[in-house]
């Protein structure tokens, strides 16, 4: 075939497209140690504001990434985690985020001076 | 600190960026065997057009990732090649393209009925 291998069809760009929104990659990150309700992950991620985190969460849920559960109590509680789908990509999101931890500074100390 | 590790700095944040954008990905990785004039990675690449495929080599190459190399030749001869920096990218894509051919068709089948 004429491309490049596995990277050129609409499944690649879909991973590609998923991670590429960071916050994404961070919700996902902040819920590899289990379940965790909205407020607890507000704490967790720091900086990101209530509408933005209740975005990506449901884009996440339909994206099948994590699920979210409700419990019937006083104050009614809300709790999201990652599907067994979400939990696969732990490990690619890991990967580059090592390799930002890493690598980062070179590539900003690329940049031509502004 | 209160933030989710390694991925809440901008480093973390350039990285997804740079990635996210997939054709940034599909470009390096079709540098991965060595230096490539347009023209080849247009073939390697194929549906990529000859402005995308610039602009994309222009911005992998403000970031230090890819370098280019023109030979005074007739006709001149123009190459592409991963920088070192470039390199370490590859093993990031991988894992993310690895991820998409496994369990791209996962996330699509969870998407409701359009």
């Amino acid at each position: 075939m004429p491309v490049s291998g596995f990277l050129a069809d609409c499944r690649a760009r879909l991973a590609f497209d998923l991670l590429g929104n960071t916050w994404n990659s961070v919700v996902l990150w902040a819920l590899r140690h289990g379940p965790r309700r909205p407020a607890e992950l507000r704490e967790q991620i720091g900086g990101i504001r209530p509408k933005v985190l209740t975005e990506t969460l449901r884009r996440l849920e339909f994206n099948g990434l994590v699920t979210r559960q409700a419990y019937a109590e006083a104050p009614p509680r809300v709790e999201y985690s990652l599907t067994p789908l979400g939990e696969t990509l732990l490990g690619p999101i890991g990967a580059l985020g090592e390799w930002a931890f890493e690598h980062g500074d070179e590539v900003m100390a690329a940049w031509p001076p502004a």
